[in-house]
């Protein structure tokens, strides 16, 4: 294990951590909040001396393998939420450091489960910064590091952190040099983040939430600067973050082929195929099943919409109470949740891309059963599907079952019913946020307990990471000195 | 698609069927119920006609493919549940067809489910064969038939016929001839069965409660005689029948090992160490958790142990009404249900030799991860384990949790609670009939819509034959003539 390279990698990460900070106090500084102005400047400060101190580490050997990638993805992770979590301890807005720990680990994860009851009660420097650890997150701190400078070249550092904080099962280079890729897709990023913000502007949306709403959007977070979330906006804004929340739902590499002008490149993605047609079919099935609680048709399908788009986007916004619902639409909704976005987007779950690999495989052993003597392949937009790939998906399902498993029984004993139980499991393992009972979106976590918020916290970075860097992590053999 | 042979092998268990209803006829006799009884005979006579008229079908081409094993399989136990429904419908004890085949289902997957809200309304003729349903479909029909004489020699379809009735990842050959093996599974089976009935007559239980109760225990069905299940017996009774549920969980080749003298065998059965060690974990764990609920430390061991050794064994069987433990409690139980019994046991669920399998194969992809260039297989009971048993693992738990999430949304249709919904889902999918919430112990399944009871019935099938049989019946390819 390459300790050196892991610590100096963590110094970069914790100035710009800091260097992230300072707009969050120009915000306090302009609403006049003294008090969390100074929180978040003494942050920043305590966050860049320890940040520089490490960045003093130097390593002779360059070596830096898959390994190395997965654990310094993990505790970069870790530590960052640590750092970021001092603002809203300092300024003692949130008393309890757990529950900073657990707001800011829900914000850089971009699941938006909170322990706040009334979110309004925040400064707004505070409330800026929590929105802001979304935009972040979703499309990832080492890659905004990759795409600032190239790491020490012909180490594989690159290649290796990028796999490590990028979601889905294969990660496609945009370009052979990774640098190059990481600054197209934060171009994507940014330049889809300001049109979102242009766009609620033109709805007549306060600047303020404006930008909030569109870090949520675009990080699929779901922190909101409203205590109803997005219920009090006009239909225009719901509907443009709809659109918003389902495209930030999309895997990046497609806007690189719109940029390119390869528009057949886009209809052979069958992901997005799968992806489209589980936002339509389900949101048509919980329009029809809700239609008795709205007044009208159309109405009952702008709530669907925003619903399903959230939930199966893993961002966590709601327009209404989705707990009220019948049944059968909170279980649609429970199903979208595992579901998750597609590989490659700032969306969490198991991704859409994951079961169709799983589906298109379960339907080549089973002609295998049927004809022994057939060889049939699996294809996935026309290529052969790499064996050592179908073996990560099955780990990766096999972890996340044991992971649900195991955090269920351990939340269990905080004796809430089965709904909430295993509702806030999943919303957290998924990067969603909201779940159902007494986890529901106009609900939150403040009434669990500091172990169940523990637990959701490493379900929150397990999930958002993907498994492998905690896995490794946990691998006694990646810690011997070789 | 040999269907000749296939029809001809139908035709073979309904006059087995037929033969197996005599005696709850002659029970019925004997308890003076006309009317049960003559239901009972011309459901006998039906069936046999049936039977025979199949038989006439000869097939000339011999060639029987693990195809047609998993075919005739699936075939073999609808057409025997539609059949073996036909005494309660004609005896009008349950008015509607859908029902009584839900109960035989039921009964011949050994799941326990129950639409009866009153058991003891029954005729004794026809709660005999309900239990009796529970026995044969244990250790399975077609092991049964070939115990009894060897099929068309050659063919492969002894051997085709027990790996797709059988539970588990592997079927073990007890001997090289299939023949053999089932003569010795069922020995060993009405030896254990005849055991527990004379444990249960020295407790003093009545002949009929004590027979009936050992079909329930060796099938790890759950069916009971009375309205309260267990409730009401002797805790002698209680207690032989938590140890016969526990010994019938076991795979029944650890009992040949000991007939055949062998001891290091069973000691090196890895499954085996892990069954009894989630067995005694989850109930010390239960029993600490609900000891304010019960007088001392040993009543709650005591319900803690019958609760888990059924649950466990997807037996269903219930002294005390587990809906209302505390959550951890009830969380435990459910993910017993999931885990199920020992591969090549009476027992349902997912087995713990596939979670086994799972884990391992986990901890040696994960060090794959870790260090790319060792090579590690996974081992069981020290020897490799194929990497086509893999591929059928994952296969399998891919269906698995494919078949629970359209379940959940098919049955959240009725609009019950969440737990109701999904723990039904687990408990006839798994086969362990009581579940959580609506579906709970002390409750039954004659609330669920006619729809919801089909959606459950085919999780029954699924779930006893292990999803390879149907997988197969869905494929379009199996069906093409070759």
């Amino acid at each position: 294990m390459n300790y050196k390279m892991i610590a100096n990698l963590i110094g970069r990460i914790l100035v710009l951590e800091a260097a992230f900070l300072l707009p969050a106090a120009g915000i306090s500084l302009y609403y006049q909040e003294t008090k969390s102005c100074q929180a978040i400047v003494i942050s920043a400060v305590v966050t860049a001396l320890f940040g520089v101190a490490l960045m003093f580490i130097k390593a002779k050997n360059k070596n830096f393998y898959a390994r190395e990638g997965y654990i310094s993805a993990a505790l970069v992770w870790i530590v960052m939420s640590l750092f970021g979590a001092l603002p809203f301890f300092l300024s003692a807005e949130i008393p309890s450091y757990i529950d900073c720990v657990f707001e800011t680990i829900s914000g850089f994860t971009t699941t938006g489960a909170s322990i706040l009851s009334n979110v309004e009660t925040l400064s707004k420097g505070l409330l800026y910064w929590r929105s802001f650890t979304h935009w972040v997150g979703g499309m990832g701190v080492l890659v905004f590091v990759l795409a600032l400078q190239p790491m020490s070249r012909g180490s594989g550092q690159d290649v290796h952190l990028l796999r490590a904080e990028s979601p889905g099962p294969v990660v496609e280079k945009l370009t052979p040099k990774m640098h190059q890729s990481a600054k197209i897709l934060y171009g994507i990023y940014i330049g889809m983040t300001l049109l979102q913000i242009l766009l609620l502007l033109l709805g007549k949306m306060p600047v303020f939430d404006a930008v909030t709403t569109a870090f949520g959007t675009a990080g699929t977070g779901g922190f909101g600067v409203r205590v109803d979330s997005m219920a009090s906006y006009s239909h225009y804004i719901q509907t443009v973050v709809t659109i918003f929340m389902a495209l930030f739902g999309v895997n990046f590499i497609i806007y690189y082929y719109i940029l390119l002008g390869k528009p057949s490149q886009i209809f052979r993605n069958e992901e997005l195929r799968l992806y489209l047609f589980i936002l339509l079919a389900a949101t048509l099935l919980i329009s029809f099943n809700t239609i008795s609680f709205y007044h009208s048709f159309p109405e009952a399908l702008h709530h669907s919409a925003f619903q399903v788009s959230s939930i199966m986007t893993t961002t966590g916004f709601a327009t209404v109470d989705f707990n009220l619902w019948p049944q059968f639409s909170k279980c649609i909704l429970l199903l979208l949740m595992i579901v998750g976005a597609s590989a490659g987007s700032t969306g969490g779950g198991i991704k859409v891309a994951r079961l169709l690999l799983l589906g298109k495989y379960a339907r080549c052993e089973r002609k295998r059963i049927v004809s022994p003597r057939e060889i049939s392949l699996v294809r996935m937009d026309g290529k052969v599907v790499d064996d050592d790939i179908m073996r990560e998906v099955n780990l990766y399902m096999t972890s996340y079952f044991a992971v649900i498993a195991a955090s269920f029984l351990l939340i269990s004993l905080d004796n809430f019913d089965i709904e909430t139980t295993i509702s806030s499991v999943l919303a957290c393992l998924n990067n969603i946020g909201p779940g159902l009972g007494l986890a529901g979106p106009m609900s939150c976590y403040e009434g669990f307990s500091n172990f169940s918020k523990l637990v959701l916290c490493i379900n929150m970075l397990v999930g958002r990471l993907e498994i492998f860097p905690f896995l490794t992590l946990l691998a006694p053999s990646a810690w011997e000195r070789k």
